[in-house]
């Protein structure tokens, strides 16, 4: 997909998809804030499977438009970490929105009972919860797939 | 764009962006939203400039997804209007927390005050208020671009 240079228009709805409103950039950003993942192999391993070039356009576009920063790992400065920005943290409430939606609406969701029970806790409270925990270097889910 | 008939995983973010996670998809639930759109007249004028066939695309799938019905127009039978579904009714919510993200963290959005103040206020209150709007035909804004 090739990155527009001009927007459509100045919709509050539509600025905000133009910048992550594709079908891979919120992918990438839970795989950070529910997996913890940081690398670009580790993108490259999640289970929907996304081609090389798109993971590189995405991780570029994101980038680009500050929700993701890149930076040298520290324990090994060949390979290159990826985080959220403070506009990039903000985006864990229109996630973890989502996440409610497709519990409520899609029956072929398999989420757990752990999870639905957090999912339907307060909302700003949960909110802040993921954002420090992620803030901190960590994730919802651990390698398992159970609730930190 | 076309539609993808195998599921690129179960997890719930990406069964939920399989539905509306396109460029697209989300602006369609806005028009109907934020504007009372209808028809499909109503939806080729949106300022985005969405492309006949790409809007055509968009509304069979997202009707396909149990997300729009499509009903003869009880004034004029030979008009097809389009409504949210109970599943669709469930993406205010998330359209609301998208229009957050972005008043908060785009320079570019030009929201008005009063609209400001109605997404700071109680999030499931906004919901729900909206969603009773929206479900007696109504929608957030008026031709002129005030509040309802």
């Amino acid at each position: 997909m090739k990155i527009k240079k001009i927007q459509r228009s100045d919709c509050e709805i539509n600025l905000a998809l133009e910048t992550f409103g594709d079908m891979w950039s919120l992918l990438i950003v839970r795989d950070i804030v529910y997996y913890g993942k940081k690398t670009y192999g580790e993108f490259l391993e999640s289970k929907e499977g996304i081609a090389t070039n798109i993971l590189a356009n995405r991780l570029a576009h994101l980038e680009q438009k500050g929700i993701l920063v890149k930076n040298p790992c520290k324990e090994d400065k060949r390979k290159e970490i990826y985080t959220l920005t403070e506009r990039g943290l903000g985006l864990i409430a229109v996630l973890l929105e989502i996440a409610r939606w497709s519990v409520q609406h899609d029956p072929a969701c398999t989420a757990s009972h752990a999870w639905l029970d957090v999912l339907s806790g307060d909302k700003e409270e949960i909110d802040k919860k993921v954002r420090s925990l992620v803030q901190n270097g960590g994730s919802i889910f651990v390698g398992d797939g159970r609730l930190v």
